[in-house]
């Protein structure tokens, strides 16, 4: 059959990638001690000399058969070995390519103990990146999550505190039991936040998706939870409105406490960081994020703390 | 050329719909005193006997277009002419067909004043439906809007007011004092909220979208604001503590406030209300939803008021 | 902790529904033979009384939980039985309910044969649905899948066949030779094809989701895959241009193919065939559906045939 | 009032952007001889000094009501000075701010010509982007569109020409009249193709949206229309049949004739041009996508040219 894709060009362009999008398919991850089955949606692309006219597209989706099947049968594996197997198989078997570029972002469940002590199902997103040169022994890959939690507003609640004060006073309430409203949360606003965190870089990297979840929720103004019973339920809504926090707070506090937890990583690492409040009292949302490598992170913390 | 469309069949089904979806076209609405630009997505059907083998596609998009030419041309229009102007349109040039359904929804936007007194621009959604029959006089058309606000939950207010007295209690505030926490509204978990509301019915029907808005917007915990300044903000939030609703509340409250300010519809108006609160302490959502005909909502409520 | 939700109203409307919306879980449903992991995403909800103020949200994520960790344990189990078993629970678990709906979709997998012998995965989306009432003893369930193939429009190849003769005759090639455009197939525009499929009704049913599959597969243009090597993506294409058909004739051919197939369902099951073609020539889509109980569909192809 | 986001703070991080998400608002922009209504979704945000706790979020909206009400009222406007301006206004009201970003994009109308000689309207998606710095002169402004086309594949269409060769010889069809196959295009697989083109420059940028999407409508292998008729179906299909391409080909013609068509813009401006075809014969999509600066696109050439 004719291999019109094979075909040489006389003059033409670089592409920097060419692939396909959208393919899900099935993957079990065997981690010590447990299994996980996730359906990741896959973009798979190479680059194409120019002097090719056309990519071999039906080899993509081959490639993503092997590495899917392979997986399947080995242990210990991960997503960031998984998206890596995949490009470099991809450069094999797409001999005139350079650069091989591989996705996937897939939903993520973890067992979590609520605030009432039952155990539940969360959900999350989580993705994986590996970028490969065929002349680079080093690939690169990222890792990455997309957490939802809750965000309560700290400018709202001062000044709500400050309307209920003045209310009370037009009621003659005395500036002594006033002093209440200074001990106690008030009402803010707060809604969902969904924050997302990326880590790459070339070379081999050590992270846990399941730490990176828990980074987040620790540093929104609560982490939330499919099943609540009524006391749960408030102590996590105090719990938020003790730690009240914009979006511009979260993506900050998520950096913070990143660098301290992972000292080892190299300065030309990549963190991205995003955080969007589905504001409860507008129709749009807000969001919050910071890109750089984690030696201008350092820098400026260190010039910063001093 | 060949009309493949128009072959007979000898023997086969009828088809409940045949049509186009996804068409968007721009449409200007001319009410008095404002001309108002939408641009509608358009779902639009006929019929298909059992012995024709295909409608005519491209028949669907031209009566679009000549329907929004004429709406146009055309002042005093609404979006429930529009759509039954497309429906009789779709009936002539489709000789075949028995009946036709025309769909459209649109971003809608209204000019409102914000409660700190500024101009805002606010966003909704709006929906309209046309059902014709060739052989009936009588129109079935529906209007509807969706409208996002605020609700705030009264469970965990009240379960988070008992949490804070239990706390100040073992810092020995005397009850005296604790009466303070009765007077004001405490913290709750308050989140976005969607409302959708439809109104059909046979024959003429003079609803406002404006006032199905606002007849919304009236029975959330409180409405939501593109800008709101500081003090504007505070009064927002304490506004909707004073007013905590569940989305069973909201869908009750709206029902309510139709049945009492829409006396004069027929009890054979079906009215849809359905509201979904985008719980901010878990990750699902939350919602509450009633169809029903108008007779029955008001034997209900007169029965369940005696 | 107060009970907000439990407090008896005066006077309201009934719910038709409340619950919550977009819950994700993972599940493993085992058939003999194999074992396969779905990620639903599941609709569920009970109706409320005219006389209780609130739903217990957490109650419907609990059976949720239930449900799952119940179906990992077992056998056999299905779908279908899965939203059944949900929908059972959530009635027990909300005393004051006489109606539970539980929807639930999600992406689902088969290993198929290519036309050029390789095993690959195809997706495919999947539904079920139960609808469960207090003081009746049957439920009311129903399966649906929803299917990606293509469709090639008949009515342009005709037309493109009588400008090719005409464009040929131009060139002075004699009507001897034009006899061979009568013996292929020539262009046409084909796009990617939508097909979705539900059977619904009350009592045990016993029908396979893999079938159903394949009965709307056989009756598009043809299948899609995932994996074509040059020869293969050719049968494919001639295959699908040998087997031109309307949106129109994908939903005909399906129900009478679902008529031959499932003979013993009762008459009042109902059956809902939608298929939705993404025009390449259009930036719209066309569809063609029918809504209708499987009596109607029966006496209407006894009537036509006759 | 108190205000939290403008507290000082001790040690933190700058952030690349806070700002909001998904506003809508109508704007009229009015070129010399029309006037056209669009509803834009902005996404807008400035960075913040590491010293500042919070941004001023209603500032932004504030900005965009600025921005719009201006449009208004003035004659000549663009896109991309939309955009500009809102930038600009940005970094006036946030006066902590170094840099202002500022996107839009929204559905896009043009009355074009069918191939049968009708007026229709056709949509497109329209895409502006400026970013500002404060201590420089000249803006970075970007225009872009999505345009929907057709793209049919070469490769399939030579192997079924192989194939129907063969099926012809084996009915003892001669030689002679098998070169009418040779004569005629013949079936392949085409599909809906959805087209991104993005130009963005340092300094002034005298570009039509207008002209981009006739840009790409060219290089695909067909424009579609939402209305045709018989004859006009008929012949689009056979142009697209006569220039079929693969998504790599439709970038590199793209790229090929903006090179041809802009020559004067300057070497640092950076087009992005990505194709996507959603395969009729497979469930995924494919794409090509090129990133460069024209002065990298322009030597290339050169060199290939050679």
């Amino acid at each position: 059959m004719p291999d019109v894709q094979g075909e040489e060009m006389r003059s033409s362009f670089i592409l920097t990638r060419v692939g396909i999008e959208g393919v899900k398919r099935p993957v079990i991850i065997r981690r010590p001690g447990r299994e996980v089955t996730l359906v990741p949606t896959f973009d798979i692309s190479v680059d194409l000399p120019a002097e090719q006219k056309g990519s071999h597209m039906s080899r993509h989706v081959e490639v993503i058969h092997r590495a899917v099947d392979h997986a399947v049968r080995d242990e210990n594996d991960s997503l960031e070995k998984l998206v890596e197997r995949v490009a470099r198989d991809l450069l094999r078997s797409h001999e005139y390519a350079a650069y091989a570029d591989v996705k996937l972002s897939a939903d993520y469940f973890l067992q979590k103990e609520s605030p009432d002590g039952r155990n539940v199902t969360e959900n999350y997103r989580i993705f994986a990146r590996a970028k490969v040169r065929k002349d680079d022994e080093i690939p690169w890959r990222a890792i990455g999550v997309e957490v939802s939690g809750m965000s309560a507003c700290p400018c709202a609640m001062e000044n709500v505190r400050v309307l209920l004060k003045r209310e009370l006073r037009e009621k003659d309430i005395d500036e002594e039991r006033l002093k209440i409203l200074d001990m106690i949360p008030v009402p803010t606003h707060n809604q969902k936040n969904r924050t997302f965190l990326e880590i790459g870089m070339a070379g081999p990297m050590d992270i846990e998706a399941d730490e990176l979840i828990s980074l987040i929720e620790s540093n929104l103004s609560s982490p939330t939870y499919e099943i609540l019973k009524r006391k749960g339920e408030a102590e996590l809504v105090l719990e938020a409105h003790r730690k009240p926090k914009f979006v511009e707070d979260v993506v900050r506090d998520i950096i913070d406490g990143f660098l301290d937890r992972y000292r080892n990583l190299p300065d030309e690492a990549v963190l991205h960081v995003k955080s969007v409040s589905e504001e409860s009292i507008h129709k749009h949302d807000a969001f919050a994020e910071r890109i750089s490598d984690l030696g201008e992170l350092r820098d400026k913390t260190r010039y910063m703390k001093v």
